[in-house]
């Protein structure tokens, strides 16, 4: 049976800062639970109630919890049985020869759990966001990912050293700029998409070596591509070469 | 000031057999109400909190109302102010020489919204839907189009009559098809996307003249896309040529 520490420390985990400092998170639900068992991360233990159990009979540190008890700790409106609390990935050290996403101050933790997810399906395996990007630990975001978060490596960095180091051309999304349709992308770049409401900062702008848009078709008064559509627009043209 | 017999008018519209009965509908928030109100829906009335109500002082029909009322009509978690009732467009005549988006009982309503507004950015007017598709004047759809339905006509019909009539080239989105990167599309086409969880249903896959498919880059483990998200990558494939 699950004790009071362990349920006190999963309700700590909702917030970034004691995620941070014990460097655990939580998934719910058997699937993105079982991905991540799958992928190599480092279980710290595993919460289920009586009739979830004996699903994860070959995994050790398993332990029964109550529906009330999973009810208080759970980020789900409907928690579903299964709750595990892992380690956070060691960092990984970028690749400087493939395509790497960059996220300039992504809020909105659905929009990031987009993000990632296409990462998965478009082979991206280096994801960089800014520091004040949404954590790719939130909750919300996690589920969102349907389990990508275990095939894309994610780094919180500054982004604006980050840029001015790196040797790949820069591809930042704008309203105004090349079309997509006409740019020839190289076999290995970065691309910087910006923030639901802003975009791409100006201080970030000076290190974009092209800024490309997607085109419209509609009438000028269509509102703007959401940023998790344009990213997925963007990486299949970046794909289809 | 509103009256009884309207807030009652406006909790039924919350279903649907209440807006095809009366053949209206409401959306909330400032931008949304203005949107319809410029693009030629008849406004049937339109409530505004006292704040918000000399925003309308040149539309007539205009009630004030208050928070508490508000609250009680809105399907908004957080109302916004403004709440407009209006008329249900009529049903429009489709174009056989464009390109026409075809929705087989798609069910999530933000999923509908996201797409209404991806018909507006790549300037596709017609969106033919299923019977079993969710209603397009459901709240959540209304407020995930951003203004977007007041662009895109939207018919419901049997598919399986529609797709067995067109003279266009019928496209359907499957997981095994010929990549959308070596298929040339047509002038005018209709483009069919399939359920969330099911695709494409088999009465209909009789009918598609030439299956498509969004490659995949990444393990064969990642999930498939979401079908907004893979609505948005076909259309921008059709528009790019």
């Amino acid at each position: 049976m699950v004790v009071k520490s362990q349920l006190k420390l999963v309700k700590s985990l909702h917030q970034k800062k004691y995620r941070n400092q014990h460097e655990l998170f939580f998934v719910e639900g058997f699937k993105l639970v079982n991905e991540l068992l799958r992928s190599g991360f480092t279980l710290e233990f595993l919460c289920a109630t009586k009739e979830n159990i004996e699903l994860f009979s070959t995994v050790s540190s398993v332990y029964e919890i109550t529906e009330g008890d999973l009810r208080k700790i759970s980020a789900l409106k409907n928690p579903n049985g299964i709750l595990a609390v892992f380690k956070m990935a060691k960092k990984q050290i970028l690749t400087e020869n493939s395509w790497v996403l960059a996220l300039d101050a992504v809020q909105d933790p659905g929009n990031l759990g987009t993000i990632i997810r296409l990462c998965d399906w478009f082979g991206i395996q280096n994801l960089v966001c800014s520091l004040d990007t949404v954590d790719c630990y939130n909750p919300k975001v996690l589920q969102a990912t349907m389990g990508s978060i275990a095939r894309v490596a994610i780094t919180y960095v500054d982004l604006s050293v980050f840029l001015s180091k790196t040797k790949l051309p820069v591809f930042g999304a704008f309203m105004k700029g090349q079309s997509v349709y006409t740019q020839d992308f190289t076999s290995a770049g970065i691309l910087v998409m910006g923030n639901e409401a802003n975009g791409i900062s100006k201080e970030l702008e000076k290190l974009i070596t092209q800024k490309i848009t997607i085109p419209q078709f509609g009438k000028q008064t269509a509102e703007s591509l959401n940023v998790a559509m344009a990213t997925g627009i963007l990486l299949n043209e970046i794909r289809r070469g």
